[in-house]
């Protein structure tokens, strides 16, 4: 025996190290702390990643992460399903990929892309670990720090992440519950270019938007397209939640009408699982080719084990019913977080109603401040997301995201009417003291649940 | 049904969506040229990438590519093990998990890292997707545009494109046999400081060096961790290969005697399955926390059903003994590449003997160019990696990387002697109509195969 541990087993395995002490967290002074790079020093922790230990106690009901209900999944199908990927083709599912990711997977990707009207080729797909890598590798490839991203306001907290790491300014753009407002688009970029600026790309989730919950419609989509044609301006367009719609077909997709000037990012992580981190990207071939550079710089190539099993997965196995399963589970989910929230939210909160995906977009009362409010929620035994975290400004404290993926009927029922008193009693403490932290104004969030918005009860 | 593919097949699955035609390939103008961050212009096509079409044709003996001999794994065994996980943990497995990786592993990985002297707890644990994400996730924290990296001459070709990708300047430090010339190191720093730079880290492989095959003395590291302490350099210790040494007990890592100055890099691709993609880096608790933050950026976090595949794999197989099934079959073909080398090769060609690990670095005579060779190596079925490809300059033409991880023994053999030939013709064409290129100098690569390298011949 060539290697030895210090103190054998009998079983040949290494018996557990003596343990090193637990490094000390954030007491002691970095020495490292002069070194880091200028995007290193904006890294701080989101604020729903803070919250993944709260929302873990079982007392608790977290209306605050974004994870789907992967055990409705056929588990015992899917488990017998990476077996045999290992036991039959482990010379491949356990080796080193291409960059690109695997060219059978690639292959179903299209297939699932054509629900959407999307007719790609298999050679313009790059597979990442999630579509959260994609998002990576985009902002890699295309900003330099300073540069412009236009998002949504509110957006998805993970890309605003993303575009932080990168240095990117981001500058948001209202929506209402038709989704991003062209108008407000025109006049954001006519604005950068009277300063003589101009936008790397616009990146926005036009289906079910995270945390929103709203929808770009049709017309807007041609209209959106238009517009950035026109400008030059490429569009990323974040599509988790496309086939998650609860009252029709799913909408056509940007990148169906624009092969060249849009990017578009796909994920399973909601129509499949999430453990597997696969996730894609369609690009031209000029972004096609940048993107796998720098997916081979990042990762080397993902794990060719979950993309076989993805693959598999498609090939194999209802994957479509199975989408029709998930989608009843999110409606019966939805309409009770809907139905509760008619029924006991008090006056002056307003909220969207999402027609698919995972989430609820609720604006306080004047004067509550949902960042401030949230230890009281959580001492109150229900758990969301400030709207803060959606902001790439200090905006959003009026407004909280709401999740009914993840827990049952029952449960959402009983934490909107936990919520509900926590704002009540929040409501009555600022009539009688004042508000807690000036809340800014702005035409984003104003208008997303203002007059166009949703009801204030049903 | 809410979602109907535009024709639908009688399983309820779409059909096949029309083919769009194949992205063009470098054959039209790219409409985003312009856009690109500045990162983005450095990145290209590395050799390696370039390979992999030309290695998987049969009839070539590619000795390019470092693959693991994965299938020497007990598939049947993993493959019920990945079943059983997905079947029965499917909740946690298939689910998103923390950005710092699953608890247990992170248990286990230390374990492993205890084999090499290493004391580490969990808390300082960072699982990434493969060490090369590891590798990116710090250049990211560290590297403003035009930092100086130090790295050995030659380096891991994934490490120089990951430090290009971050616009890093890499200053190649000589090896010889015994490793990193410590003197050379502190030459290097003292021009460095003369200048009035500093280097962020030192990257080094210590153990069974890609591409070198050359290992760092015991005495030596004594000496690098001095020299790093001294002058507030941190040293980031890739060591992928240090469980597979063939002939002594795996030395002891440079992180088992400094646990704030170094950050320990380490991946079960070779010692498992590289297609599982768990790596990990093990860091001081400032820039542990910074790799969390970026890993969360960048990917959100890793697979969960590979990352407890991993665990699992460590808790209820007999790991160790696996490992020794794969350092005695890399011996052995090891021991093929060397014994034919010696046998061969013609006069003027030097190389090393790696003491474990995937690779020999060899210098072809005076005169010849691998790069320039390689049309003709692949024309007589025979592939391997130019050295060029392992210095961020354009160094490294008159050597080579050959790998033994992957063929047979018989393959083995049959390649170098093809090789041998290939070298023979080239330096006889060369001898008559003089070199086909300058072979730049430079006291790196000439140190490492020179007085102090390998015997041309056994």
């Amino acid at each position: 025996m060539l290697i030895q541990p210090a103190r054998g087993r009998a079983d040949g395995q290494p018996s557990p190290p003596e343990r090193a002490a637990a490094p000390s967290h954030g007491s002691l002074v970095d020495a490292h702390v002069g070194r880091y790079a200028a995007r290193a020093k904006d890294m701080a922790a989101s604020e729903i990643r803070a919250l993944f230990a709260v929302a873990a106690r079982p007392e608790i009901v977290s209306l605050a992460g974004g994870m789907p209900y992967v055990t409705a999944l056929p588990l015992d199908a899917v488990g017998e399903l990476a077996g045999q990927i290992v036991a039959r083709r482990g010379a491949a599912a356990l080796q080193y990929g291409p960059a690109q990711g695997d060219p059978a997977l690639r292959e179903g990707i299209c297939e699932v892309m054509a629900l959407e009207g999307i007719r790609a080729h298999p050679d313009e797909v790059v597979v990442t670990v999630g579509s959260q890598q994609a998002l990576d590798l985009i902002t890699r490839i295309f900003v330099d720090p300073g540069d412009v991203v236009l998002a949504e306001a509110p957006s998805y907290v993970g890309a605003l992440g993303t575009f932080a790491s990168y240095q990117a300014q981001v500058v948001h753009v209202p929506m209402d519950d038709d989704g991003l407002v062209p108008g407000a688009l025109r006049e954001c970029l006519a604005g950068l270019s009277a300063g003589g600026r101009r936008a790397k790309f616009l990146y926005t989730v036009p289906s079910f938007h995270n945390p929103a919950g709203v929808t770009l419609s049709a017309a807007r989509r041609a209209e959106v397209l238009s517009i950035c044609q026109r400008a030059g301006v490429l569009i990323i367009e974040d599509n988790p939640y496309g086939l998650l719609g609860f009252e029709a077909e799913p909408l056509r997709a940007l990148r169906a009408d624009d092969g060249q000037g849009v990017v578009y990012l796909g994920s399973f992580s909601k129509t499949i699982a999430a453990g597997l981190r696969v996730g894609w990207a369609v690009a031209p071939a000029g972004i096609r080719d940048k993107l796998v550079l720098a997916a081979e710089a990042a990762v080397l190539c993902n794990s060719s084990l979950t993309q076989l099993v993805a693959g598999e997965y498609l090939a194999s196995q209802p994957w479509l019913e199975q989408i029709k399963v998930f989608r009843e589970l999110y409606r019966e989910r939805r309409d009770a977080m809907l139905d509760t929230l008619g029924a006991v939210m008090p006056e002056g909160c307003r909220w969207t109603r999402p027609g698919g995906g995972f989430y609820v977009w609720l604006q306080l009362p004047p004067g509550l401040n949902s960042k401030s409010m949230l230890p009281r929620a959580i001492s109150s035994r229900v758990a969301y997301v400030p709207g803060t975290g959606f902001y790439a400004d200090d905006d959003g404290a009026q407004y909280l995201r709401l999740s009914y993926c993840f827990p049952e009927p029952a449960r959402i029922r009983e934490g909107i009417r936990r919520l509900a008193e926590v704002i009540d009693v929040e409501a009555e403490i600022r009539a009688t003291f004042g508000p807690s932290q000036a809340v800014p104004g702005g035409a984003g969030p104003a208008e997303l649940t203002g007059p166009a918005g949703g009801p204030a009860s049903p």
